[in-house]
Parts: structure tokens; C-alpha cells; sequence
């Protein structure tokens, strides 16, 4: 499986993704689900990728071929250009329509599912930031002040923490705490999230990642929080008013 | 849907269930998923039931009728008779089985699920306490020392406070706030969760119930858990190091 969350707070946006995939229980391999591009001070944009692996690097490719060929002279509407951040997601949802009619059907005859989705989050000059759900069908839903976070894949072990802690004003550092703690549930409880982790993190008006790191699975600040955590957790059941028994 | 726990730690057997159930999200009922069974100082037996509806009634039914016909005079092997809560597990399982049999493959055919899951608790004299999960094909596993509690239903929510915290020297107390912590996490991130919460104790030793308490939505212990629960995750929040982003 994968998981995969984006968190949209006023001072900006923060993307983290893990790398396991598996078909099966006896075919894990990594592959990363996190894609980033931007024209720094005009733009950045990061798709994360959940579901049938074959249709969503299908559509990451053509999303590609789609930059190559603008960019060598042959002009193309791309998620780059595309006059809004709207727009872009109209064109990640025709690419995932275009793979789930031409292969999508075929995948699902054969018993395995083709079901996809995929998260598109970033901010364009004369923008705001914008976090997007596109599904299988291509339609999508926008993240708003209601709900500000997204999460694609095993998302369950890991929505507790962010329903609790997610709100518009929680400052960028806290955004990424919180995306580590609810990443970190779901390792510990399900063997089809693992690490290593990308962390990729849009600041509002910097129109360009301020961080694109690799988590590995010996990193020093990420144990320190799951240690951390977990010795919090642990402390904080133990505090917690006894429910009378008798 | 549903969310029930069971937790077997040496001081005995904590056992936890909601009450909603839906057939869509507009038409939501409210159905005890807890069914106990006692001879005082002889043998306690929980039952907890989630998936369908109609198969998990008909079986709590068909249990309860072999009760009735062996206690009006009629010998039958019931699961307060049987030599052992092995063969007590079997026995539901064999009306499981039946179940799908009859209806289950009527109900797939409609498109609709048939998929049930049955958690079988108690403790007879002269046996330790033992928890078994019970799948639709009649099939069952059993705690061990390694994973001392079953979930059926909504289980990933709540799955990894339980990770971290439920272990076989765990008090009973303990155990009671893992499961209504457990619990609370659900029913705060998954609408199909609900209360009241159905609550029961079978100490180690005890052949019976110490507790059976329905919680109701104004309770004051259960609230002061909640949101005790609610404090203390924000508070292990904020004391937890940052993760560097500079």
C-alpha cells in the first residue's frame, strides 16, 4: 500500500509520502510516490501518487512527456503552464481518465483493481496555495478551511492524530510534526507503509519548495520524534483519569 | 458499521463494542453488538459481533435457541456446555458456517456483503481465559502471549494506540482506558462509529461478569476520559521536538 498526506495551513503547504509498494505480500519493492517541479519564484507543484502503480506512473509519464515536449518548442498546456493550479488538476484528472479507460478496464477484467488517486498541491504566482484529491474517475475535490489536510492510501491509522491537531492556523513546523506523528502510526501499525519517507514542504508566497528531503530509516531527527512520541503517548495514558471499574 | 475490541491480559478479559450500524450512510440503527452469557461462578461467555447484520443475528439467534431447547430439557451441546470455549468457538463457527450457507451466498449474489466476524470471550472453571476470532468461513484464531487483543470492524483507527500500549501484564484498569481510548480515537474520525459503547469485565478466575455497563453519549467518566485523552495528545504535541525544516 502507501500513504500519503498534504496538509494546506496558512503559512503553507507540506507534503510527506512513503516509499513501499507492494503486490501482494511477497513483492514489497520501493518506489517513490512523491513528484515535484517548480519555476522558482513563479511556481511549485508536487503530485504523491496512491493506488494501482502501473496506471499512476502511466500518468506521471504522459504529465512528463507533456513538460519534454514544451519545453523542446513544441508548446503544450502542462501542470507548469496551465494558467491556474485548477486548471493543472483538470489535466492530472484527464491523464488519470485517459489510463482507466485505455488500460483501467483490462486491469479490473483480470481481478486486480486499477483504483488510483492522486494528490496535486502547490501555488503559482498570483495564486494561494491549493491542495487537490483527484480520484479514479478523474473528478477531484479541493482542500478548504473546513478541511485542510488530504490523505491518499492506508489513511486510517493515521487520521486520528491530524482530526485532532490539523486546523488552518497551525503554524508550517507544527504542519510537518503533525504529517511525521500520523506517518509514524501508520508505520508502526501496518507492515505496507514504510520508509524511507519524502518530505517536501511549499511555504505560502515562496512560489518554490523551501525543502525537499529523503527521510532514511536511520535518520536521527525522525527517531528522535518517534521516540519521543511514543514516550509522550505512553505518559500521557498513564496520566489519564482511571474509567472506575468497580 | 461497527468497532469492538477485546483485550486478554492476565488479570482477564476487557471486552468493548458500539451500538451503530448502517446500511448506507441514511439509514443508521442503533444494535448491541455485545451478547453475554453467565453461570455464575461456572463460565462467562461474551459474544461480539460486526459485519452483516442478518447473518450475525440469525447466529446470535440460533445460539440462543439451542440454550432454550437444552434448558427446557432437550439435551443440545451449547456454549455453555461444551467441554471447553474451544469447542464453544467451534460451535459458532459450525452456525456461521450454516449462516453463510443459507444466506450468504443469496446476499453476494444481490451484490451486497455477506462478510461477518464474531469475537468469542469468557473463561470456564477449570480453563484460563481465552478470546477467539471467528471469520466468515467459520474458521478462528486465538490470542497468544505475542497479540493479546482482537479487533473486528472499524479496527485501523484504533489500532495503533493499542500496539503501543496493550500487553499481557497490563492491569485490567489499564486495559479498560486502551480500549475506551481505542474506542474514542474511532468514533472521533469515523462517523459509522458510535455510542453507546457496551463495556464487560471477566476478571481471571472470576467465572463471571464483574461489569456490564452501557455507556450512554452524557457519560461523565467516559467524557472525562475523552476529553482527558484530547489534553494530553495536545500537550505530548507540543512538548515533542521539532523536526528541522531549516
Amino acid at each position: 500500500m502507501t500513504y500519503c498526506v498534504a496538509i494546506n495551513v496558512e503559512e503553507g503547504l507540506v507534503l510527506l509520502s512513503d516509499t513501499r509498494t507492494n503486490a501482494g505480500m511477497d513483492n514489497i519493492s520501493r518506489f517513490t510516490k512523491m513528484f515535484t517541479w517548480e519555476v522558482p519564484g513563479e511556481r511549485a507543484i508536487a503530485l504523491m501518487t496512491a493506488g494501482n502503480l502501473s496506471i499512476t506512473q502511466s500518468i506521471i509519464a504522459r504529465l512528463g512527456e507533456d513538460l519534454n515536449r514544451d519545453q523542446s518548442g513544441d508548446p503544450a498546456e502542462t501542470i507548469l503552464n496551465a494558467p491556474t493550479l485548477y486548471r493543472a488538476a483538470e489535466l492530472v484528472g484527464q491523464r488519470m481518465r485517459e489510463e482507466q479507460t485505455t488500460n483501467g478496464d483490462a486491469i479490473e477484467a483480470r481481478g486486480a483493481s486499477a483504483g488510483a488517486s492522486i494528490i496535486l498541491a502547490g501555488q503559482r504566482r498570483g495564486g494561494v496555495p491549493r491542495v487537490f484529491l483527484i480520484y479514479s474517475a478523474g473528478n477531484f475535490i479541493e482542500t478548504t478551511r473546513d478541511t485542510s489536510f488530504f490523505q491518499i492510501g492506508e489513511h486510517k491509522y493515521g487520521k486520528p492524530i491530524l482530526d485532532r491537531m490539523v486546523h488552518p492556523k497551525l503554524s508550517l513546523q507544527d504542519a510537518v510534526k503533525s504529517a511525521l506523528v500520523s506517518m509514524d502510526s501508520t508505520i508502526q501499525s501496518n507492515l505496507s507503509v514504510g520508509m524511507p519517507l519524502d518530505l517536501a514542504l511549499i511555504p505560502r508566497d515562496h512560489y518554490g519548495f523551501s525543502l525537499r528531503r529523503r527521510i532514511a530509516p536511520g535518520d536521527s531527527d525522525y527517531l528522535r520524534l518517534s521516540l519521543g512520541w511514543s514516550d509522550s503517548l505512553r505518559q500521557a495514558f498513564t496520566e489519564l483519569p482511571e474509567y472506575p471499574i468497580l
